[in-house]
């Protein structure tokens, strides 16, 4: 390719990349540090900043530049940085042209207060304190929705922006096979004896957790030099850059999973984010390649690590030492179940691997609801209760536990949600690869060692950054397209021994 | 005025305020909780916003819109918001529209990586590990005074950087009368007994420093509503908007002046970036109007208040209290002096009043060295030593506590300097004033009350953000310009008091 062309490409590419980080710091600093009096300005801020990045990415001399790129196409290979530099750019400003600028900067501007009303909101568990913040997020998603007209489906625009490629059919096509099996594995294990967890549920400092939980991600391969860690309301990651990646955590006292299981979690997603190849700065290119391989890398981290056997008889004895008095009585084994129960709960962060996807089903389920108009904002608390009901059989005594458990729809993250189940189906097609190709994982976990695992994601996923779309990378890695059928097998093995 | 032509002029400057609260964000960040590897991307990020802003200010969008606003003033106050909107508007394109925006990214991402590059020189006291960023900063400023010829002076475009209308030969003609009285009260408190002060540096826990500053603050006024308080290296306030204001601060454990002092003198810059009228929200009149002013502020509460007997007779019981150990022996006579001995010594921000504008003169005679190149940068370690030597009579052992103390060359601040003294000067002409309007104003402050002094400062000063250049608004409020005369009253009287 011609280099002058492409470099000019880069450039402005850039500079794009820059505006992203600048928003992903005023972001994170709006939920970690900012004072309330900041909202108004911060939000202001994030509107202009992301109305001049639309407007370069859709910019006449991008697209000329991008148009010059295109035709030098021919002759290079389909799968090079530059090739796919310039895929990755078409797709992005075709989504881009459509939308005006004046919907980027409202939206910008209505998600960065919505998740400060959010929060107040949440704190006081008041809907009623959220829901005018929620309807006008609504109300510009269905806009964004018919800027996109026409589709298959109202759900394929959302669907589209965090999962290029999947349509709506796709995602619930998987979600009915993991429904009915998950629902009768749930039904299966409701029949035997349930396992013990209060012991979950003393007081750990939280010094203490957060220490633990900053070993076990440093060991996992995080990098403190290119990363760090903060506090926030809801647990999150966040890339400033390929040198600056950051998570957030939340740290409850009388709740040892809750830090813990996060913190491994976002670490899953920072060491994706710190794994990108070098030749990727700077570019469109240095990004998860979509939510749903984003959270097979922390969902992996997360269970099939995190809550594996081997992970704790490397770890437990650490914890039990760093919570004598809490833990000194409870076994490795008592200890491995209780993390591992399986019970409908209100919280889906919290949440056992069984019935996780049953939650993201309900909210799908609800988003869709929403954007057809088939349920109002203000009916949302008592949609809520009565759909949990239906799918798990347990219903929030307020909206804190319920409806406003999640900051998604308050920064307008509606298509989101999906790729969390997408994310432990995936992570299990992985895993079952990973098995093959490193026959004596489970003993490498249970020495505390890492490192291979962490070197095969690098290499098979990490290092592609954005180049592969989900069901291409997953097909390159697995030799298969997204199939549910390895996570159910994962999940009915796993939990049939655990309560066995 | 037309008020379309006006509110579009006011749109356009609210998109340049909020690049510039973004640019703060980055750059607040970068020097509280950035990871080193952030460095790089952190520096192309500021760049990028920085020629945006620029290439904004400079538009032909704006200037057209401004021509037409500056057609529509006459009937109008010359005082009025909108007025004064105009005419500052005015000054910022005509320095803007001499500078490429090249230059601007450049100096940017310049000063971005010097400050990241200071740090390290400064932490392992290396000064060869900054020099070639400050050779580039030096030569960029060169670069910035070329684009402003022909000058009378080549320090004139960077001071008038800070010090909108003021001119180095003022600068110039002030401090050498500074000079002569203030070597002369040197001289003479010499020959006096030396006041104790070693108390100062015993251990004192870094917790119950912050949280003392902390009460301190709080009880100046400062709004934690609005505001908050992190480490960094070098304490500095910054503006993310008029409801997000930022101080930080560095807790040294054996030197208690220093967080407390560093601590309320941020406040003082805090109190008038929060006090600012909100119908200038989102404007260029809502910062300080000059960095003289901007001084004047934080000087005045550091010294005038932080520093006076007055205010220890409230506070000094307290911190009794809070440190039994160390100060139980120590009279609030005794603490009084000690933290106004005068004594020649390395480190400015840690000087005496009656010392410190000769570190500030040392400072300017350096900058204008630099720039005519009749000094290079890498001899500044030598000059400086020979140079302090000459002022002050004391030769630092190390870099970190010589030429590396400052962080302001680092980013860029070439002229800033000289705005402290400046600020010394004018804090005593405001005293003056004050002390007519609110002639019990010791005693209020003898009972910790400083709301009359803080609104005194809101009506006459902080309300009015940048709508006045310094001269203008010295003289509005005093009747008089610029005065060394009441500085120096102040100083020898308190002084010869303190070595009576």
């Amino acid at each position: 390719m011609d280099s002058p062309t492409f470099n000019q490409l880069k450039t402005l590419l850039g500079e794009v990349y820059d505006l992203n980080g600048a928003l992903s710091v005023l972001g994170w600093d709006q939920q970690t540090y900012m004072p309330p009096g900041g909202s108004e300005e911060r939000g202001a801020a994030m509107a202009t900043i992301s109305r001049i990045m639309h407007l370069k990415i859709t910019s006449d001399e991008l697209q000329k530049c991008l148009m010059d790129c295109e035709s030098q196409l021919s002759g290079l290979d389909p799968d090079s940085d530059e090739a796919r530099l310039v895929k990755v750019t078409r797709r992005e400003v075709n989504r881009r042209i459509r939308i005006p600028a004046d919907w980027v900067a409202e939206f910008a501007e209505a998600t960065s207060i919505g998740q400060e009303k959010w929060e107040e909101a949440k704190g006081t568990s008041n809907f009623l304190r959220f829901q005018p913040y929620l309807e006008r997020i609504m109300e510009l998603r269905r806009e964004y929705a018919s800027f996109f007209q026409p589709y298959d489906h109202i759900y394929d625009p959302m669907l589209d922006e965090f999962e290029p490629g999947l349509k709506t059919a796709d995602v619930q096509q998987i979600f009915s096979v993991l429904r009915d099996k998950q629902v009768q594995l749930i039904h299966e294990l409701k029949s035997r004896p349930q396992v013990e967890s209060a012991f979950l549920r003393q007081f750990f400092p939280e010094n203490s957790q957060w220490d633990f939980g900053v070993d076990v991600i440093t060991n996992m391969g995080f990098d403190w030099n290119r990363g760090r860690q903060d506090n926030s309301a809801h647990p999150f990651t966040t890339t400033f850059g390929m040198g600056d990646v950051r998570i957030t955590t939340r740290v409850i006292p009388d709740n040892l999973g809750s830090a813990l299981f996060s913190t491994i979690h976002e670490g899953g997603h920072a060491l994706y984010e710190q794994g990108f190849s070098p030749s990727l700065l700077r570019t469109p290119l240095a990004t998860g390649a979509s939510m749903a391989v984003h959270e097979s890398q922390s969902r992996m981290w997360e269970n099939l690590v995190g809550r594996s056997k081997s992970f704790w008889s490397f770890y437990y004895p650490k914890l039990q030492q760093l919570f004598p008095t809490q833990l000194g009585n409870v076994s490795m084994e008592m200890f491995y179940k209780g993390i591992n129960r399986v019970e409908p709960s209100l919280i889906r962060t919290e949440s056992d691997e069984a019935t996780y996807n049953l939650h993201i089903m309900l909210r799908l389920e609800i988003e869709i609801a929403l954007l057809e108009r088939n349920v109002d904002v203000r009916d949302l608390p008592d949609l809520w209760r009565t759909r949990m009901q239906e799918y798990l059989g347990v219903s929030p005594h307020d909206d804190a536990h319920g409806v406003l458990q999640d900051i998604h729809w308050a920064g307008g993250l509606i298509g989101y949600f999906p790729t969390y189940a997408l994310g432990n189906v995936i992570s299990a097609q992985f895993w079952e690869k990973i098995k093959k190709d490193i026959p004596d994982l489970d003993e490498q976990i249970a020495h505390g060692q890492f490192r291979n695992l962490l070197e095969w994601l690098r290499g098979k996923i990490h290092v592609h950054g954005a180049k592969f779309e989900t069901q291409e990378l997953v097909q390159k890695v697995t030799g298969s397209k997204i199939d549910p059928g390895p996570y159910l097998t994962y999940l009915n093995t796993k939990f049939r021994e655990v309560y066995s």
